[in-house]
């Protein structure tokens, strides 16, 4: 088989086999098809595309390009959340431990990203003592007993992933769905669970600018999912503005645990409930989504999800005192208001933007070896639909120094657009797709 | 300027500015532009395609990545010829001395050639005593004295085109039309001829199968000529056979011999005067096609242009001689003829499976390293539109063994077809553009 045949075939919209998908991952993944040949090939996949067959064969593939857990030997349903990822993004926090006290055993890996504030396991880094950094027997064990653990890659998941991923973000061939839906559902099969939820979000602060884009992305990585034997069900939700209302490490967990004290309703715990809805019932624990629900707000009136939460960050060394009092967690010496500039209604807040003056607060990493600052960013008093009086606080910045603060300050007020009339009101979960 | 940047705004079919192409061709000539994003890009470009004036740019910025040959000190007009490529195209040998008999200083620079034959320079080599390898200001020397040169290349005309091609080869990008004039139109810019002339094959045993691609490309090709502002002519000839009767290097010079002493008239005599007619025009030489056919037939009829030929192989150290007495010229040891199998007319040859029977016979290079054995290959008695009767001698093979004649001649028989009717005579030259 010679891969240069291989593209031509490609390249002139043939269906790739079994056989030759599999030789391709081999062989890019141990180095005998070198990167040149391998970019010309996502390229020519960009344009032609693939159909299902050979969606799922490049995501099997990629899964057994190496370690894939096996979960089997802990007892209960094993479930695992994706995110597509967005500004202000702290739902793993809220939504594991809420689904953990259900009974579902939530083991998820995570990598530290880069962006406008770190991943899951760097904002986890805020509780003092925590470590993110478990070996596997551990990991196993944890999920086990405390029914949750979120740690940083212990296994080799998915080399063909991390190579292929490196490459297609300097040849233009990211925006393709059947190499994101393998490159995402390869790593969510490899961690072994049985029920995975996917969280697609649309939206100018997001991957997937348009619904109808996010509901393609989602469709086909549900029928992956389940042609590979899982049971996958993923939400569409708004991602126009950022979600809830922190964008910062410390900050972020903050909001997550007063989300978890019944403190702080809105669209972060509503997303929350129905990420958690669907898992719950595509594990077989609630007869329908209403159960489903009512069982997880009762576990946050009850107390029993931040108690969860507490458990799990003891169980991996951390200060569990920090989630009932959260001033021990990491707090920038600076604050500034961000005044608005006008009366009116919050029409739009750019998503992106908000995370940018993150990350140049130094709450993200511009490159993977960059160090981040997990007290500073941005707290939002005001959402789109929001009234607010000329001179209102818009948002407070959390800052190292007065002068970046002062920065930042003005790069936030930039981030919104302030209109006399109010907005109309656009859902927030756009679709469930199962 | 980023080349990711770059890829994405082709990808999506935008027009690359003349700065970003130049961008492009310095950072993939001097390496800082890898292989991988080069690939990218030209997948990109297989699909989206370029504009005239993106086409012009690409042919340009790659001209100037080596060195430019300046023939201006030289007096006269200087032609070049260049042909795609087909089985049995010896038609340099007989083109070249017979323009250079009418005052044109032709001045090609030629490569070896992977395939079925050598190329033009590795056929050369068949005159005792020959060398190829001419330092430059020799070149010059010659182009100015003998009016005519050919000779191995002997200046670093176009490297980005040597890296480009060897990439595009292995990623399946060679058939798009930007690139491939570019990549020819480049080399013949930077070789320094006033006067261009294009021959264009199409069919079966050539690159472009039809004559709508070969249409396609030779307008490009003549319009980033004229552009760049040299005189170009395209000649859109038939290659669904071989051209000719030979295919193999000394049995080709041998015909180009007999083509220049008046007594081979056919395809190869028609080619070489329509070509040598565009020339002789185009540099104002002759006032119409008539005319430049009528001096062209003349110099072959007193024989000047036989003695060009005998002129130019003295002038690059061979044996002149040879040129009257081809019995001087490379011999196999073995013959054997190829009996028809049935009476009938030949309806058709399949053109690049009587190049790879050459190829078999050790006539042609498989690998850049591969010696070739000059004196070895093939002679077509019978043609297509040709009566034949069972048993008669449709190809004689010229080989280094007894076991390899037979293999051969197996072979060859594969080739034709024979058919009860006599097929329609299709046009030989079917266009000429300018």
């Amino acid at each position: 088989m010679q891969m240069n045949d291989l593209i031509v075939k490609k390249r002139d919209g043939g269906a790739l086999t079994t056989e030759e998908i599999q030789f391709i991952v081999r062989g890019f993944t141990d180095g005998s098809i070198p990167d040149y040949q391998m970019s010309a090939m996502t390229m020519a996949i960009y344009f032609r595309g693939m159909d299902r067959r050979e969606t799922l064969d490049l995501t099997m593939a990629m899964m057994h390009s190496g370690d894939v857990l096996d979960l089997s030997g802990i007892p209960g349903v094993k479930a695992d959340k994706h995110s597509t990822g967005g500004v202000g993004d702290k739902t793993s926090l809220v939504l594991v431990p809420m689904v953990a006290t259900q009974g579902v055993k939530m083991a998820k890996m995570s990598g530290r990203g880069l962006g406008h504030t770190g991943g899951t396991i760097d904002k986890l880094e805020s509780f003092p003592g925590f470590s993110t950094a478990i070996p596997l027997e551990e990991f196993f064990h944890n999920v086990e007993t405390v029914g949750m653990v979120i740690a940083g890659q212990t296994a080799d998941l998915v080399p063909a992933d991390k190579k292929l991923y490196a490459l297609r973000d300097v040849t233009g061939t990211v925006p393709s769905i059947p190499l994101i839906v393998s490159s995402i559902m390869s790593k969510k099969l490899a961690a072994g669970a049985d029920v995975i939820v996917l969280d697609v979000k649309c939206g100018s602060g997001s991957f997937m600018k348009t619904e109808a884009d996010a509901r393609e992305l989602a469709t086909e990585m549900v029928e992956i999912g389940k042609l590979a034997g899982r049971k996958t069900v993923a939400v569409i939700t708004d991602m126009d503005e950022p979600l809830g209302n922190a964008v910062g490490n410390a900050l972020e967990v903050k909001e997550a645990i007063a989300a978890l004290s019944g403190e702080h309703p809105g669209e972060l715990v509503e997303l929350c409930l129905t990420l958690g809805g669907c898992i719950l019932t595509a594990a077989g624990l609630a007869p329908d989504d209403g159960a489903a629900r009512a069982a997880l707000e009762a576990a946050i009136a009850d107390g029993s999800a931040k108690r969860k939460l507490a458990e799990f960050v003891a169980a991996q060394g951390g200060d569990p005192d920090a989630v009932y009092d959260p001033s021990m967690l990491p707090a920038a010496p600076v604050q500034v208001e961000v005044p608005a500039p006008a009366a009116g209604y919050v029409r739009h807040i750019a998503a992106s933007d908000v995370g940018m003056v993150s990350m140049h607060l130094g709450g993200g990493r511009a490159t993977k070896e960059s160090g981040i600052d997990l007290s500073v960013g941005v707290v939002l008093h005001k959402k789109v639909g929001d009234a607010v009086a000329a001179g209102e606080s818009l948002a407070t910045i959390h800052a190292a120094s007065g002068e970046r603060a002062e920065a930042a300050a003005r790069e936030l007020a930039a981030c919104y657009t302030i209109a006399p009339e109010r907005p109309e009101r656009k859902p927030f979960i756009k679709a469930i797709i199962r």
